[in-house]
């Protein structure tokens, strides 16, 4: 991806640290009043009044978190900040700034980084948040990104992991499991291309899957929409690393085991003939694969009829009791197996 | 520093990455009535009430900011988070939260991690402040370290880069130029050892450079010093970059030029007599040698009888006019030479 660049491609050095963040961030416009200093002190400043704060950090790596050779960076820039919003509205509260911090060698020609910026920008648009700060630095390898989301909620609005009880509902937003068969996709185009790069791919059919992992969307509208619909859940977290090891922290966290029912799992049409086509089963891709960005939240009974019928939320499960297990309940062979954090083992 | 260690030492992927975060952080005592919650959730959670917020990150890569063959890890995990802190001070406030994300190589064995932490809990334990989230991931290469520090201040307080104005008096903390001496003497030392791994170093005449390099400390007790002398800084930094290039900030905030006197550069015996070994002037080690912590603001000559004569304070130049350029002014030969980031040419 940077090889079809123009020719003309500016080192790093040209610029210097502070000439280069300030190239980087100029067009960076402040949306929030909690923002009163941003780049360009020791320290950002806010003030963020009577709310609670919140402050999540995820630090992104080349080649463990992500593939340069088919990852464009501009979607790269636009998913790192994806991940940590969702992190944020997974607390229920509105994110409200970012600091980005990049590791990175001299083989990147600032219009890479222009890219990479290109896309934050457009994820601070979209979710009306402000770039406060950051580091640049040269890094000896590859890219690094560690970015840190900062929002705020009312006390009373915040959710955690460990509040779910007694027979609360399991819902889940959006379908699991197209991210990483996206990845799959693009991984096996990626060896296709090593071998012959004059093949051009026809991804068209698996652009669901392919735009879930590049261009993940964190699901503000999800928190809008149970604010409307007066829903307050009992525990939420966001869906990154797969169905299965989420749920065992909402177990773990509360102290309740739960109940998963197969049928139940939220699945695009697309996942189930991608799935066909890699000989994996769906299911396991929910479970184990990740990178959904999906709410997962409990409610309690008394809320079903709230979020009956709504089509962006499944029930796919519930609380049992006070230190019981976890199981996947599958149907037609009425048996129950043990959920782990490595996910369900095809029986 | 890896290598002496005991033989049994465990692999990361022993514990997982849930694990690891918390076998290394379940340690760690919430200290801030501020720290709703910590690590354990998608994001931290602070109740700031009604004071400014400031945020600052840093992000720190072996190879580019630390050679593991010197560099302890229980000093580099305090340096880390001293470096952040000192960000806080210099905004005039109180750091009260940290994040620290790392990326890391499964070379380094979970004891090495610990080491990391260890230092990371001595700085949290010494300046009264709270680890309340991060991320760790693997690395493909070498290690990186992000770190977040949150802090708070009344609005009145804080101090911004930009504040000064006509006939300041500019003053820094402490002495100069030492931190860079000690990576001097470090980097000398480990040319030796891969020579001739036999030969012990006599560091001992070099204590306080290497101490100054390897374990500096924010000045927290400047900040405090301050506050009881009744005096606000006009703006104020820390001294990462060596002093030429923050002075160039100060001037390019405040619009305003300077003028400091290369005899007034507060510098400790060891560093004149270090420098002289390494034959270069001690001037220049303090100008551009960075990595001193120590604090660099400006006040209002009507201040001035308060600071007068208190050893931890140096007044070292003053601001001129709007848009001057900024000179240092040398002793003797009674010329003045333009200051430029890459500091003072030898004359």
């Amino acid at each position: 991806m940077l090889d079809d660049k123009q020719p003309q491609l500016t080192p790093l050095e040209n610029l210097g640290e502070f000439g280069l963040i300030k190239h980087l961030t100029e067009s960076f416009e402040i949306q929030n009043e909690s923002s009163v200093k941003g780049i360009g002190d020791d320290a950002a400043v806010l003030n963020l009044g009577d709310l609670e704060t919140v402050v999540s950090t995820d630090m992104l790596v080349e080649g463990v978190h992500f593939n340069l050779a088919y990852v464009p960076l501009k979607h790269l820039g636009y998913k790192s900040v994806v991940v940590n919003l969702s992190d944020i509205y997974a607390m229920n509260a509105t994110p409200t700034q970012i600091l980005v911090s990049i590791a990175v060698s001299s083989r990147f020609p600032v219009e890479a980084l222009e890219e990479l910026y290109a896309g934050i920008q457009i994820a601070c648009k979209n979710y009306k948040v402000d770039l406060i700060g950051g580091d640049t630095t040269s890094s000896t390898s590859g890219l690094v990104l560690s970015i840190t989301a900062i929002g705020s909620a009312k006390k009373e609005e915040l959710t955690y992991r460990d509040g779910a009880t007694e027979n609360d509902l399991l819902v889940v937003s959006g379908d699991l499991g197209a991210a990483y068969l996206g990845l799959q996709v693009l991984e096996r185009e990626n060896e296709v291309f090593k071998v012959n790069p004059n093949v051009q791919p026809d991804l068209a059919q698996y652009d669901y899957l392919v735009g879930r992992q590049l261009k993940p969307e964190a699901r503000k509208d999800i928190i809008n929409l149970l604010k409307e619909l007066d829903v307050k859940p009992t525990s939420m977290m966001d869906i990154s690393d797969g169905l299965s090891s989420e749920i065992l922290h909402l177990s773990k966290q509360s102290g309740y085991g739960f109940h998963v029912y197969e049928e139940k799992i939220p699945l695009d049409p697309s996942v189930i003939k991608t799935a066909e086509e890699f000989k994996i089963n769906p299911i396991t891709c929910a479970l184990n694969g990740g990178e959904d960005y999906e709410l997962l939240f409990t409610i309690s009974q008394s809320d079903f009829p709230k979020i009956k019928g709504n089509p962006n939320l499944t029930v796919i499960g519930h609380t049992t009791e006070k230190n019981a297990e976890n199981y996947l309940i599958i149907k037609g062979i009425e048996s129950a197996v043990p959920l782990t954090a490595q996910g369900w083992v095809n029986i």
